[in-house]
């Protein structure tokens, strides 16, 4: 019998879920992971709730792997420096030590996640670490929770599930903030005009100032950020903080031959890149969108954790298959939940969908019982066939509509099918008519004129 | 253009959805509603909670519905005497002067809702109203309010969710109560006994005694309940709630020559009787079970209101159908919230499926994001093609996940595609690897054993 050598590159959710699924496929692999961290793994979408404050300590955020008791080789303080996809071997250093070694694979699974992308706006890239930060890994957080003492002025860059949270900390923490979105609204790849709204309410109602459709054109200090302009006005801070969304750093990758596409690695349905032996998951890949069947980006948790299961099984041996991602998230702006899946009305027209939405704003509980919150849901289908393209949840309870929208694109279902879904009825916890099924009805009703 | 007469019998939310739905196909349409009491609907679901004080008036319960301006008639406190399906009309009584008369339709919906169920249990019927009671009117609350007064000893007959919500209120109000259900767990039309353990569990610290697997076999008392005989022992009660289930009474739908099945009245996926032009829907109803494809109970207000919605619009003139029910629900004892949806283990046994199971326990958040609750879901499946036949939640967000399934369902899913589906992520809100996927991913592996 031949020995799988397994190299894993990252340990991160991708990483972490290939190494078990690989373990669990081929007990007797021998895995060595890679990872440039000097801990093994954390929880990036933690970070804004530690400058928050909600979580007290930045450790709990670290995750240790027993990759001993799993007879795991793991070599953290290492960077991947290059791959030979005809030798089979990767080339890494020690970081601590500068040493370069050579280590062969039969599989190799590319876990590298993705780098937060700064835009190239004069003096953001200059002024990066001093005044300017971004918010990927735990030491980040320390950072930016010191540059905020005694400081009054804090901008964020990009209105997506991360900069809002860091925006909603930084208030939390006592500063003034302003989020700047190029694009006209908040998550404005997930949700619609109309229901980014209540976002734009809820930060009003926290304070923080919003301009959305704009962009910072400039940030301007000399050692530090002294302020940014924004649509030509100059406004003072004295922090930063890009969150404009991650990018992989793929060039070694493409030097090595493995294909890349617009999103990221390209991979088949088991996660196997252009090189056979090659898998690549998590936030560095391509993926299907299964409603457009065209490439698409889903750097999310969720996602990773799937990849990293097919990816890995495969790798050691296994079968298994990634479908695509819905790209489901959700997010919280202070006590507002906000959650979307599938296409938004942009993206759906933008593939070609002629679309009829159904909207309604709710209660999680009947009026006549304490307690409701609310909850407003829009659905988007297809004007034709009925079939779901996606759904928008903003209030208590969004995630809990969105999943469900979630598993009915799983299956293909139709507007028609997801409003006769019969959702669990107890006042205590939900209405009769739930406002998911409203929605559905309202978009059937505009179905049949 | 000849006139749409039609006759709604019931205000509940079956009659109710009817109405809206009849009204929305044919604005012109002659609508009667027939109702027995002296007030339009009410939320009978609402009724335990009432008793328990987190309702603070009994009339927030009743729904006024604005039948003058819809231009609907409605006769309240009339009662359906009989039907004549030759002639197309009923005979109804005016409750408050005796008198009968004739109201002829086109279309006739029946939405007669139910009547708790006593069991033949000696004295049990003679002392009803005496110390022993039925919840199923806003006025039961009253009665069983007034009757705890001042006593100590309450017994409740039933351990599904209207019986077990009534023990719990009946203990907030102060009195010790015992529970005592026929079959071995709580819910047991629903659970399977090992998720019934959290029930139990619930129950003991709530301070509620429950005696599973035994049955009243004597109500004792002459005027009044003195005590009742529980697998032959002798308890002291001041009170007794019977919540035993519900059950129609369709003598008078027979007299007429309308067929009923074991479960209530047989309709097609219309909501069409045996008889053309007489529809029924809600309680009284036997419904298609979609996964065994054979007749089955839904007494549901979800159910309700869609099949409500389907009769009406046929009633009206227009198409609609109704494609069975998975008898999805939810309730709350104390502080657990318990959903479930399709088959239990007990009734996919029944009818034939061989089951696998998957069963996980979790948190709703991450150990590191305060807050999480426990909450355990299991999921069963179809041993050979991995199709859901049902799943089971208990804890916060119980619900939540059992609507997710609800739809997977509906769309006739495997666990192979729900294990899939990428539920929303942020720590503040759920788990990356959520506690449903979990159960799905351990079905799964049993599968691929």
């Amino acid at each position: 019998m031949t020995e799988n050598k397994i190299v894993i590159v990252g340990l991160g959710v991708g990483g972490f879920s290939a190494l078990l699924a690989a373990k669990k496929t081929s007990p007797d692999a021998n895995i060595t992971i890679i990872e440039r961290r000097n801990y093994d793994m954390f929880s990036p979408c933690g970070l804004p709730f530690v400058i928050e404050g909600i979580i007290p300590d930045l450790e709990n955020l670290k995750h240790k792997v027993p990759t001993e008791s799993m007879g795991v080789l793991k070599l953290l303080e290492h960077e991947l420096r290059s791959i030979d996809t005809d030798k089979k071997s990767v080339q890494v250093v020690d970081l601590t030590t500068g040493t370069e070694k050579g280590i062969e694979f039969d599989n190799l699974i590319l876990a590298i996640g993705s780098e937060p992308f700064i835009p190239p706006i004069p003096g953001a890239r200059e002024l990066l670490g001093h005044g300017v930060y971004t918010i990927s890994y735990p030491e980040d957080t320390g950072t930016i929770i010191n540059a905020a003492k005694g400081k009054k002025h804090a901008a964020v860059m990009g209105a997506g599930p991360i900069g809002l949270e860091v925006a909603v900390a930084l208030k939390a923490v006592g500063m003034d903030v302003i989020v700047v979105e190029m694009l006209d609204w908040a998550f404005p790849k997930a949700l619609d005009k109309d229901m980014a709204s209540a976002v734009s309410k809820t930060l009003k109602t926290l304070g923080i100032r919003s301009l959305m459709g704009k962009a910072v054109e400039k940030v301007i200090g000399e050692d530090h950020i002294q302020s940014v302009v924004v649509d030509g006005e100059t406004l003072d801070v004295d922090l930063l903080v890009a969150a404009s969304g991650v990018r992989a750093n793929l060039s070694f990758v493409q030097d090595a031959g493995i294909e890349v596409g617009r999103f990221g690695i390209t991979t088949d349905m088991g996660m196997m890149t252009s090189v056979k032996g090659v898998f690549a998951v998590g936030d560095c890949v391509e993926v299907t969108n299964p409603l457009s069947h065209r490439p698409w980006s889903s750097q999310l948790a969720n996602s990773g954790y799937r990849q990293g299961a097919v990816g890995g099984t495969n790798a050691a041996g296994g079968y298994a298959t990634y479908d695509g991602s819905f790209t489901t998230f959700v997010s919280v702006v202070g006590d507002l939940e906000v959650a979307a899946t599938g296409f938004n009305s942009y993206f759906a027209a933008l593939y070609g969908f002629d679309v009829v939405s159904g909207k309604a704003k709710g209660k999680t509980k009947p009026d006549w019982y304490p307690g409701g919150k609310d909850i407003s849901v829009k659905v988007l289908v297809d004007s034709i066939t009925g079939k779901l393209l996606g759904a928008q949840a903003v209030g208590t309870g969004a995630a809990a509509r969105i999943n469900v929208v979630a598993a009915a694109l799983k299956g293909g279902l139709t507007v028609y099918d997801l409003a006769e879904v019969e959702l669990a009825y107890c006042p205590a916890v939900s209405e009769t008519y739930d406002v998911l099924t409203k929605a559905c009805d309202f978009a059937v009703r505009k179905m049949n004129k």
